[in-house]
């Protein structure tokens, strides 16, 4: 699998036009490279308008953009980026292959464990990429994005079983595309492992900032909820040890620092509760542990925060808020 | 120890004139006997105005009831009923002694573990007997008690180290004067076993009413919530069994299925915390958890359950009501 390695000549799909979609096609698009966007509510606006993102690093404001509001409409690209909510990954049958080329690579932005096999069965392993991205941004109307903090991603390459791939070539060179868009890009030789060590940061804060309704600040500042995250992180890296990819106390000590020095944050999932939105639940926590506890780990804790979660969502997605009218 | 055994001569104080001990002790005073109100907030109307309980059974209204300020004017009583929230149960020092005869029993209506090793301090083990009432009931204003549902008490002989102490005469005597007021009593031969039996029910649901902010009904009714109820309990059987006080599956099997039948519920945690006062979190879920691990269970869903209460009871009291101000 080979992807032309003259940056100019790589085109991109961006599948989700939103608060991770949106900002990393309009850098893409903004540093020279040819962007297909499929957009979705905002098409009419997107059209007309095209896409503004606000960033303390500066505003991108790109009053043309190649907006699509189908897959069938859109030309196949070398790389196809799939931004969408995991709860919305059973759209993907539908809307990849179109876009594909013999060479085309299907790179997977999204949280959590399981995808890549998702992706794999509908496209075929060897066209499949992960990447993680570690980035603060919002919508906040149609075509506009606002950038808060942080914009890395780290990719790794996908092979059946997650067997490390190393550094290839193709990482490099869509690697290459990212950093001319300003973009830093950690190129992981384990992609699994990569996982497991977002889910550290991701199981553990987005799962409690919903059933807390609190900031990562407000989690970090109260011991008690303090102590708990640790727990949960201890579970996280024992799910990954039964996995093979065993974590670093100094990685997680890295990750605990920095959440301390972090800006009061709203998770992506907290985003998504507050917006009455389906909640990552599977992909950010249930396949993880279903994986784990395969491997024959226990993992209480996360099993706790996992039936939690099930319920605040069904609460919040049947019932509007949910308020105390019981007697 | 003895309580003398005409029910006309024993006369009671009843610490806490709300919820629980209007409604008790209205009942008392109606069939006859002499009862005492420590009164707080609503003191100078409860003296004007007597407690009113409406109830499915039958209103009661008492126009004038003894009702005291403060311990010091009250006259020393047999039955000393404490119906505080054990939240404020750093008063007793300062507010049993004085209720004292040298016969007197400080029957303590409160639930969790621990509270009668706190009482024995002030008082002296050999007068201590502990209660727990099944009741729904609260207070809907000043000297105003709204009964709902059920009213029995299950109440135990306290010695040190809960040594069960079997059925007591002083025990019975009491028994009789609540029948006499149409309360159901149950006499528990040992007192740590019934303390245990009703942790059963209240750990797993006034901490999860308070987590999910929902009612038992709305918790019974999620199979994500049920399950992790189920776990719950199986973790409060495991501390139980610990401590050698092992509870039967038909005992946790009916007490779900009652759980099952009940009519929507807002549990006394849930209702504190929605009118935010502090929880009751150390009697009913941290004691316990720490008297468990010290016989060796590890229970960690309670204690996840603990700091998640613990982060919550904090948040709802600093800010009054979270609300979602992160960025």
């Amino acid at each position: 699998m080979t992807v032309a390695t003259s940056s100019s000549s790589r085109t991109y799909a961006i599948l989700g036009t939103g608060a991770l979609g949106g900002f990393y096609g309009a850098q893409l698009q903004h540093a020279g490279l040819e962007v297909h966007f499929l957009v979705h509510r905002d098409y009419e606006h997107v059209c007309q308008h095209g896409l503004v993102v606000d960033s303390p690093e500066g505003n991108i404001v790109l009053p043309t953009v190649r907006a699509y509001s189908t897959v069938e409409a859109m030309p196949p690209c070398d790389v196809v980026i799939v931004a969408l909510k995991t709860t919305q990954n059973h759209l993907l049958p539908h809307l990849l292959p179109p876009l594909l080329t013999e060479e085309s690579v299907v790179l997977v932005l999204q949280n959590g464990l399981g995808i890549e096999e998702q992706v794999a069965a509908i496209v075929g392993a060897h066209r499949v990429m992960g990447g993680l991205c570690f980035i603060c941004s919002n919508k906040v109307g149609p075509g506009h994005i606002r950038h808060l903090d942080y914009k890395a991603i780290a990719i790794g390459d996908y092979a059946p079983d997650y067997r490390p791939c190393g550094i290839t070539n193709r990482m490099q060179a869509i690697a290459h595309d990212f950093e001319r868009s300003g973009i830093p890009i950690e190129c992981s030789p384990d992609l699994l492992l990569a996982r497991w060590q977002k889910l550290v940061w991701n199981i553990p804060f987005n799962g409690l900032s919903v059933v807390f309704r609190a900031s990562t600040q407000e989690i970090m500042a109260n011991p008690a909820a303090r102590t708990l995250a640790q727990e949960i992180i201890d579970e996280v890296v024992e799910g990954a040890t039964a996995c093979d990819r065993p974590i670093s106390d100094e990685f997680v000590q890295k990750m605990i620092v920095h959440t301390d020095r972090m800006k009061p944050y709203r998770t992506s999932m907290r985003v998504d509760y507050d917006e009455q939105r389906p909640l990552e639940i599977e992909t950010i926590i249930g396949h993880p542990l279903r994986v784990a506890q395969q491997a024959g780990a226990t993992l209480p804790r996360i099993g706790m925060l996992y039936h939690q979660l099930q319920f605040l969502d069904m609460q919040n997605r049947t019932m509007g808020r949910v308020t105390s009218d019981c007697t």
